[in-house]
């Protein structure tokens, strides 16, 4: 064969307000590219001493079980299922968006008997919903999304996590896009099985999925009767090899644990409250500067999230055309609208180093202009003076 | 809580001559660090066309299906097993070493009726016993180990792919060690489904599995009556995210692919002939060296993996002192024994960019000091004078 050689790689330099990966700090990218160790040399056991001890304190639990999941957001999702579930084992999935959909697709590849709780594209579930279906189906395990990214939906917990528990069943919550941009209290919450992923509000390329285990999740594993019928997402071997004993399980990625490192400790340093008020603050900003311009969310008031801005394309507009001139003309990726929303939504993304008054300011500016080159109707200059005067007044 | 915060990734300058991570290349760390795009940025999918073409270059195939998995090589090994196997499939899986019970472990699990066929560590299958089994179990999956990392084991593959074919079955192979430093040829050779991984002699930092399919393999994906097993994993949906149609499964690990991208670059700029000679002549050296002062190998004549060279430990010498000696004293990281060959075996990894004469010549002058210290009888200088002599005549 004749040696087909690429060129080097050399990306153009985005925006990233999509719905994930967003922007990464430099520092996440030095990391990266920190010499590379051995998977048992004793500097690496001490960066992922340090990784699980940050992980606990962004996940705000004391659980044992917090590790970084060598795969993306969706292996998180599928070693909190796969470990906690059994061929013929009920589990209730709450279904309001592509992510519960797919939990309910992973749990019925492991053998469970799945309960599908549907709720429309955007909305999301009460307490008493849920009461009802977990008193009824008494299921081991309740799975529900916290952060919905393909609808923007803000999922709350606390109250579900108890009547879920007075059930006698685990609560497993997909936290993808809401660890580090939001309030998360793993322990105070009493959350059983918890995962993300690194590309979102922790802003650091994908490629690791943090996971955390009650204990109560932890006893569930160890009365397993079969074995987990992933070795790759096995916890009963992978939690060898991050705790005491150190066995040998699979060959971590090194370098991406090095950038998810710096990924929390930057986290830290900003602190989680600061962070989430961040991300409050653009986001509403950001709301401002949209309704000047007639541009409306589609998940309705209360229930929107910060960190994932799903708004309603204007009729008439097209949807791709906008996204690529945001893209080609200004170097800013946001998102399309996945399933139901596809063509109906754009989802903004103000995620981690994403979430920035700059940002907020870039992309109104940029939106103003995609428009007014469709005629769609605006004040010119609208949405960034109202941006700005939340941001005068904050 | 008080925020606990570790200081910065700042790793030691490894010289990595175990079994994996192997040395990285500056290019590919550089890599690492580019500007992360979206996963559906038309640049990275030039990025994934990219790697597609090169994977195939190195894998010696046209398969279609050939693609980075998301995870690291045994992942790969978990993606071909579960994606080619149904509950109460037959599978043949030959065990001579950790990975093939690996193998053994990961089939069961999905249901497989596996017959295991086995050898001692370090020993190696004939085509006669595999023609045999197969042709008596008549199995819809072989799999075999192409590299055992655990051992050292080199084992054929041509002649087995034939009476594996006449049974009717398919072949799997693990070249997670072999790819890029010992001849593969997927095509001419016809193997089925092959798995690698990115930390051996593509010396990238792990995180992600190089996977090709055959038309056949893909066949007898097509032909599935029930879902993949795992949902990450799950190759009908993974190659539409690789393919034309670009539907999104799940975010694909962007920087890491950048790194891949890289290292497979180097691996094509130095072409495969001469990066197959190159780890031949530094194996041939550090043998010649090892021989002078008396260090047998573990493996058979003619058996020998060039890139892993497993050799016994000198009665009375200690394994991990030695080891600990290497990496605080000289920062060279080499393998101990894997299961059995546990304490009896150290690992000498001359993989990618670690399989130079600086690294054999160093290894070597700093094995010398280990051995001496430890009352081991040698010539001094020896291994280094039979090395280059070696070199010196090539």
């Amino acid at each position: 064969m004749t040696t087909l050689l690429p060129n080097a790689v050399n990306p153009p330099r985005r925006i990233l307000m999509g719905p994930g990966p967003s922007d990464v700090h430099p520092r996440v990218w030095a990391a990266l590219a920190a010499p590379t160790v051995g998977h048992l040399d004793p500097y690496f056991l001490q960066i992922m001493n340090e990784t699980q001890a940050m992980l606990r304190q962004v996940f705000r639990t004391t659980n044992e079980l917090t590790l970084a999941v060598s795969g993306t957001g969706s292996a998180g999702m599928e070693t909190c299922v796969v470990n906690l579930i059994e061929p013929g084992d009920k589990m209730v999935v709450c279904v309001n968006g592509v992510f519960g959909g797919r939990m309910a697709d992973v749990a019925a590849r492991c053998g469970a008997q799945v309960t599908i709780m549907e709720r429309p594209f955007g909305e999301i579930f009460s307490t008493a919903e849920i009461a009802d279906v977990v008193q009824k189906v008494q299921p081991k395990v309740v799975g529900i999304v916290n952060a919905e990214t393909s609808t923007g939906a803000w999922q709350p917990l606390e109250e579900i996590a108890k009547v879920v528990h007075d059930a006698g069943a685990l609560l497993l919550v997909d936290c993808v896009t809401s660890l580090g941009g939001v309030p998360l209290e793993v322990d105070a919450w009493g959350l059983d099985a918890v995962y993300s992923g690194t590309q979102k509000c922790l802003s650091c390329p994908p490629g690791l999925a943090p996971v955390t285990f009650s204990p109560r999740a932890v006893a569930a594993v160890e009365a397993r009767k079969t074995k987990v019928a992933s070795w790759y997402l096995d916890l009963t071997m992978v939690r060898n090899y991050w705790g005491q004993s150190r066995a040998y399980h699979h060959t971590a990625p090194i370098n991406m644990n090095y950038g998810l490192h710096e990924a929390l400790r930057l986290v830290l340093e900003e602190g989680l409250e600061a962070r989430h008020a961040r991300h409050l603050k653009n986001h509403k900003a950001l709301k401002a500067g949209l309704a000047a311009i007639g541009i409306k969310y589609a998940v309705a008031e209360g229930q929107q999230l910060p960190m994932l801005n799903a708004v309603l394309i204007p009729e008439g507009i097209d949807d791709v055309a906008v996204r690529g001139q945001l893209l080609n003309e200004f170097g800013i990726e946001i998102g399309g609208g996945l399933g139901p929303m596809k063509g109906k939504t754009w989802r903004i993304g103000l995620m981690g180093e994403a979430s920035s008054p700059r940002n907020v300011l870039l992309f109104l500016a940029a939106l103003e202009r995609c428009l007014s080159d469709r005629g769609y109707k605006l004040s010119p200059g609208a949405s960034i003076a109202a941006a700005n005067a939340f941001y005068a007044k904050t």
